[in-house]
């Protein structure tokens, strides 16, 4: 009963598949941190979901189903932990400056609404010694600036400083094209304190979602595989900077063409977490502050004579695992 | 860099292995349906998560962080949708006449704390025709009253008329000892819309987590798993009773010697939840219920020495794996 489904990736394999979304990247290399912004070309319907036990940000309440706006214009990634949170102010008043954002009163520029999640890489080795000055409001400016639908993966942005357990984190994206017009994208900020790798130390939890070579096209061999600790190294992160609470983090962005409302936005950005899940081991600990944000485009309506929530279900599956799938190609990039 | 951990089941592997906890079923056989019942000794500190999209349950509130009790004396887990919730009150007044409960005022008997959840079993051919009268409170007595350490798997109690994909789902159970005297159980009803194979249809997901032969001890072959579609077998999942609200569902208890507060309890919940996704794909659907209790007996306090928060982040990855393995041999048990 093997399945016929021919998966196929969007034509980047990347979020910005997703017809509108556009992402810039910008790094420090001194402080060895960075920011990443994606931006929507109207108010997008999002919602947030939240499951890390560190978790830092700024406007995601505003995501929240029994509060107004629900949607977002742009949604900012940021390494620099509290301090990146300014990188949101930049693109805050350049989007308004370009007329983006909520028309509430002829009397002042828009209002856009920029969700914003923050990763720690403070104790990476850079220098962050910036006293009154951090570099954040300047990368978010430059981030923006560099929107594009092409984007590095690995060592940049968001992820330029970014730990995966012990090696390299980064940024990875990836997507999957479900027919129908229906695209699904993610976008993750790599930094967990758990573990991409099985018990070999070797080959990605991922590899069952593996599309072509898209992270290396590695499969590990099942004798070399046996059930490990339930939080290996434990000892050696300890002896490091990493675990300290709030410590790590993942940050992700899925989005579908898919028309969904903000509850069914919701239920996508809950089912998407699972990726996290089977990425990374552990995971959702009470050192990382993952947070997970969830787009619908709303280009494409659920097709005649199809059960929504059958739709909804294989959409937030398909994030699922392009959320895996990212999290994996972060890493790969990150350390070729 | 292999890791030294030699995993250690507890000498049950069951959830009953965290000392004071007793689990009794009961079953319908006519109307293919049941009830499993856990019951504490004293008021236990706990904590639930909800991700399903059609959840179902009662005491769910109480341990919401900031309300007054966060404790249990017994959960209910049960089959029959909302019929089901009847079997939360024949345990209530049972263990009221033993003096197990809340003394809260002498003009009454003890108040007892018993959450419980339902899944969704209505459609799976038996007879349900039961008009005014449905079994299940005559399932809870019953299932309370056979409450000990030793419990049957697969095809008993909540798990009796349950399906896992096209599969027969049931009760799991597993347990991990940490040493320090920490172990961690799940107890797992498995009903869920998603498949508990990978690609192959036959390998558990869970295969990488298994101890021992614990769920058959077969290891997929690598050759034979590739990336499958988000969603397998929608179609014919559409045709039978599955896919509606509510219609699926995973109920799961994690239970701990290890002493946490309330807000511990909870994280060790959401790490918990992380275990049906590494289990069973898709998951936490619009179409199942999945809700997760955790418990901790509080036998065991933390090591000196040791950093709270990391002790939890591995028991709470413990208790993952323990759930994605109760999983697995409830439907290993169920379909042997």
């Amino acid at each position: 009963m093997k399945q016929t489904f021919s998966p196929k990736t969007g034509n980047l394999n990347l979020i910005t598949d997703v017809g509108g979304l556009l992402v810039g990247q910008s790094e420090d290399p001194i402080a060895e941190t960075g920011v990443t912004v994606l931006t929507c070309p109207s108010l997008w319907t999002a919602a947030v979901d939240i499951r890390g036990g560190g978790p830092g940000g700024r406007e995601t309440a505003v995501l929240d189903p029994e509060n107004l706006v629900g949607g977002v214009h742009a949604i900012v990634l940021t390494g620099g932990s509290v301090f990146g949170l300014a990188a949101a102010d930049a693109v805050t008043v350049a989007l308004s400056q370009e007329g983006k954002g909520l028309n509430i009163n002829s009397c002042h520029n828009p209002v856009p609404i920029i969700p914003t999640a923050v990763l720690y890489d403070l104790a990476n080795g850079g220098k962050k010694d910036w006293g009154n000055t951090p570099p954040y409001y300047q990368l978010g400016k430059t981030a923006l600036q560099k929107a594009d639908i092409s984007f590095d993966l690995g060592r940049a942005g968001a992820g330029y400083g970014a730990l995966a357990g012990h090696v390299r984190g980064g940024i990875g994206s990836a997507s999957l094209d479900l027919d129908d017009g229906i695209i699904v994208g993610a976008l993750v900020a790599a930094n967990p304190v758990g573990s991409p790798y099985m018990d070999d130390n070797r080959h990605f939890w991922a590899w069952p979602f593996e599309i072509g070579q898209e992270f290396g096209g590695e499969k590990p061999d099942i004798r070399q595989v046996s059930y490990n600790d339930p939080f290996p190294d434990i000892e050696r992160l300890s002896e490091n900077f990493r675990l300290k609470g709030g410590a790590n983090t993942m940050l992700a962005v899925v989005a579908t063409t898919a028309e969904l409302d903000r509850n069914q936005t919701k239920r996508l950005a809950i089912m998407a977490q699972d990726g996290f899940a089977r990425a990374v081991r552990p995971v959702h600990t009470p050192f990382d502050g993952d947070t997970l944000f969830a787009l619908s485009s709303g280009a494409v309506s659920i097709a005649e004579g199809k059960i929504a929530n059958l739709e909804l279900a294989r959409i937030g599956s398909a994030a699922a695992d392009c959320v895996t799938r990212a999290i994996a190609r972060a890493v790969y990039y990150a350390n070729k």
